[in-house]
């Protein structure tokens, strides 16, 4: 798995210069995006966790693009003038901790080259053409099993000709460190070194010693283009970028806006990242990447160390049965809120273990009383109390800070269905005196669905090891345990679907919970805005709304169809889903997913011509 | 979702007279495989579950195809050198069922044309290109919103072109019943059509009537050839062939083998079946997606109508929870044949729900003692027998016809975790006296992992209706009962995993399931050959082993090193797994997945090298 990339960024762009003077080349613009943003999403999609850029000249527009994105790491290279890009490199490679892209910052390239780089089994690949006639090509010369043995930009230099190089590489840290020795073994006699000469010189080393040399991909036809000079912006620009554009729509997939309450809509780069080699997920690798989604679910909702995650193949109704089934021991006392489908679901799970519980039954579309559960909770002497953080019939937001804080006061432990709360409310479990809680793969977070999850308060954890299990397969002590020691799941996990949860993960902490629930507030914000001025109600008050699905209740138009509405909503790529409760009549419309403002404003002007049309 | 195809090839091919006078244009060969039959393969990769062939000219090289292809149909048209591609079409027309792709059969293309129309949201597309310079081109001339208007291979008679037809064409049911009717209305002034000229009327009708006129979808740059005569082929085989071979094997994901028994190796067409526009699992497009999949489950185990298969979001092990939580009630008697790991575990799932059972333990690599395990059943008077089929831990094979048809016989309830025997060793439920059976999507049906299912005998089901709920999420009842009830899963099924397991089955039915067992066993017999040529010994013996998985006893030489074979193995692209005895080390080899026998050849290799270095 490769996790990281640099991008050396420090040159000066000299041959660019009216452009370039006060900007560095990776910010000359296509389409209005910055050429080295291309990269930046092009990486991320890429499933690259941290992007390390060697910055020097005009480093300050670096900075400015590191806000945007969390996932690049800047290192300067105050002597980038003198350097050449090996030194570059090897300041950036000090911060590799594995096999690493790396990339020059002023090219443009198709994202399927990133792919076949990744997906390439040897561990240092670089990414070649054919002929490009670019006039500035760096010409590669391999032995004939394609290992790389000599660069040059004058073909005569060279005994053959097989490529030419990208720009493109992927390098082991091994081969990294082994560059930048011999860069500084060299120091002297070349201050100023490239890096496809430190490449050439320990490719043609490994070949002699036996190390692992570097390969030479070659794609025949690759568009890709450097841009050293206005020529080559003009060929990006007209030729190459067209090109890139084609090849990479041809696998977009069709867009769908998921506007039911989960599944949500996802990324393609999440798509795509299930689509990777067949893995035996009791392998370490795939252990570690397993420990890596858990550890960082875990800290979107706690500080480094106070929660632990524990992962199950299931859906969010898996995960709160693992709670309820494995958290309430004999002899607890367990008090649930129930105020829609998933506090009842509650119920059913404790009803089907036959655990001991009573339900405490509130409005499904007004805030609970507090006082009165606060209350009910001391005087029934409850031991554990269950509630649903934000109750997907509905869109009711309960207080569960407030309720689970009181809770914990009175050592009372908590379990809380956050499947449709979480990567959207900000969460601090330890903040919210939140023992258990549990999610899932497919909402908020924006996966694929096949994985719960339940976050566990690591001292609420310690204390359910001895409960006797009710489930074998549901269990959550027998879970965690086992993959604490052995870095596997006890049962075979959906591995595809971890892929693309770990991609997901990536694209949250690039997003941040805070700039989604933004984003999905400001969807929201159109949604009930229009709303309104259709003159339809809503269930719930808004100030009790999540902001993430809202129930409108149904026009009083014998007109109204919901199905007719679904099939419109439908064929325009909209999907609205019915509502569930037996005691209002309410269609529901989530904005939670990879949805977008202009998306939400589309749909609302169809949900107004279609109320219009019904009410003619 | 498209699920069929057509393919017309009833023409002469004329112009090709030398190489096509006895046979059909379709076969001209590249790379030693007939054009078609690449064409069928891509189709079958794409998720296309019947190929309709409409043949004519030396129609019986297709009768051979459709014998290799389970999934055509072939539908002759005896009058092919009257009718005109017109003709062929609509005859095969009449068995479409949906959308279809149109294809014609002397074409070589990108599959990813294929993936571009499928992903289509419009329901009628004409596959194009920009210009090939072919000389055979047939233009087309489109509206500004690029609706087919005309087509011509004559430039100046049209007002404009926009691009060239490449022959690959994604139809409604609909507009192939107008282009019937329009053909049909001209059937005396025209008798010789071509397909692309019915297209064009309606398409311009289509328009004027405001009904859903045909698009058409240009890529620039893509590579495709029609071949119509020698210099075709010439160029074919020469310049657009190795064009497209370069482009799909940009998108061909790294084999890696895996020989660890489940999750097995995997094609890579089931890989990319998982990316697929986002949809929610509770639209009927997608039950019926489930329905097939549960269907053809079914159909693998028994006559239309006596299975019913209930998935599961989980592994394989949740499908066993199902069975024993679900399926045994209140004051059964349960005995568990325990001879392997997984059949300790039924045993420690009815220890979760603290339902009595007894174990009837036998030796981890022998047949158990049919004659005694029948006089306990009996003596003992037990209600419900559960047996591992293929113990995944040693390769053993139990009796389980033998033992659940005694158990038919005395009315005992036979429950089986067949999670790795499934699609590879025949099994006919009711032949065989098996009442309750789970599986898994990612061992012998080669899907991925995260679905798990339940095959039921219709009246062993229909006795459980009432036992009441031991788990909710994992109850076989209810699941079965709300998908019969409304095409949905309970919970948010894995919606991607699904899609990759029906390519699977796709992929299953092509092969059958005995041609399936039978690569397996010639997997196997390789295995065993050189393991018993290395002296090395199997834990058991020949006729008890599934020619599966089979556990090797470690070598007796203290420089063995599992791990150290293992890592040897897996840098040369081979997972291998340890053994999960107490009594006895070994380690095991499973043959199961999309894996050829000269991989194993390889592996085998590898592996005698390996133990040649140990002992030297």
């Amino acid at each position: 798995m490769v996790r990281q990339a640099i991008i050396m960024a420090a040159g000066l762009g000299t041959r660019l210069k009216g452009r370039t003077a006060e900007m560095p080349k990776g910010f000359l613009e296509i389409e209005g995006t910055p050429i080295v943003e291309w990269s930046v999403r092009k990486l991320i999609a890429a499933g690259i966790e941290e992007i390390i850029i060697g910055t020097g000249h005009c480093a300050e527009w670096y900075e400015e693009l590191a806000r945007k994105y969390p996932c690049i790491t800047l290192v300067n290279n105050p002597e980038y003038a003198d350097t050449g890009s090996m030194g570059t490199l090897a300041i950036c490679a000090e911060k590799a901790r594995g096999t690493v892209l790396v990339l020059e910052s002023d090219l443009i390239y198709d994202s399927i080259g990133l792919f076949v780089l990744i997906n390439d089994s040897r561990p240092n690949v670089i990414l070649a053409s054919g002929k490009t006639k670019s006039g500035d090509e760096v010409y590669l010369e391999t032995n004939s099993s394609q290992y790389l043995l000599m660069n040059s930009k004058n073909k005569d230099s060279l005994g053959s000709v097989y490529a030419e190089l990208v720009g493109v590489t992927k390098l082991s840290k091994g081969t990294l460190d082994a560059m930048t020795a011999y860069s500084k073994s060299l120091l002297r006699e070349k201050p100023k070194m490239e890096y496809e000469e430190a490449m050439s010189a320990v490719s043609r080393k490994a070949l002699e010693t036996g190390d692992e040399p570097i390969a030479v991909r070659k794609i025949e036809y690759y568009p890709w283009r450097e841009i050293d000079d206005e020529s080559h912006f003009t060929m990006a620009v007209n030729e190459v970028y067209p090109r890139i554009r084609e090849s990479e729509s041809l696998r977009m997939v069709r867009r769908e806006v998921l506007l039911n309450p989960g599944p949500a809509t996802t990324t393609d780069s999440v798509k795509y990242a299930q689509v990777s080699a067949d893995i035996c997920p009791r392998e370490k690798e795939f252990g570690q990447v397993m420990e890596w989604i858990s550890t960082e679910l875990s800290s979107f909702v706690g500080a480094p160390g106070t929660v632990e995650t524990v992962l199950f193949g299931g859906s969010g109704t898996a995960a709160d049965e693992v709670m309820i089934s494995s958290c309430v021991p004999q002899g607890a006392k367990l008090l649930i809120l129930d105020n829609g489908a998933y506090g009842d679901r509650f119920a059913r799970i404790a009803a089907s273990y036959s655990i001991p519980h009573d339900v405490e039954k509130s409005s499904s579309h007004e805030l609970p009383d507090v006082g009165r559960l606060k209350e009910k909770l001391l005087a029934g002497g409850y031991t554990h109390f269950a509630v649903v953080y934000h109750e997907t019939t509905t869109g009711l937001l309960n207080p569960v800070p407030e309720l689970c804080r009181f809770c914990g006061e009175h050592g009372i432990t908590t379990i809380v269905d956050a499947v449709s709360a979480f990567a959207a409310i900000p969460i601090d479990m330890e903040r919210d005196g939140i023992d258990f809680m549990a999610s899932t793969s497919n909402k908020n977070i924006q996966g694929m669905a096949g994985v719960a999850f339940v976050f566990c308060r690591k001292q609420a954890l310690e204390k359910i090891r001895d409960y006797p299990p009710r489930s074998f397969y549901l269990n959550l002590w027998q879970q965690y345990l086992y993959f604490s020691k052995t870095g596997q799941t006890r049962f075979t996990p959906p591995v595809q679907t971890m892929y693309a949860l770990r991609q997901a993960i990536i694209e949250t902490k690039n997003e941040t919970i805070e700039k989604r629930y933004a984003r999905y507030a400001g969807c929201w914000d159109v949604l009930v805005r229009s709303v309104k001025a259709m003159g339809l109600s809503m269930l719930v008050p808004e100030n009790a709304q999540s902001k993430l699905i809202t129930a409108i209740l149904e026009p009083d138009s014998p007109r109204y169809d919901f199905e007719a509405l679904h099939d419109l909503a439908r064929s325009r790529g909209f999907t609205i889903y019915p509502g569930k409760l037996s005691d209002a009549n309410t269609f529901r419309i989530a904005n939670i997913g990879d949805i977008q403002i202009e998306e939400m404003e589309r749909f609302v002007k169809l949900l107004s011509d279609y109320m219009e049309g019904i009410r003619k």
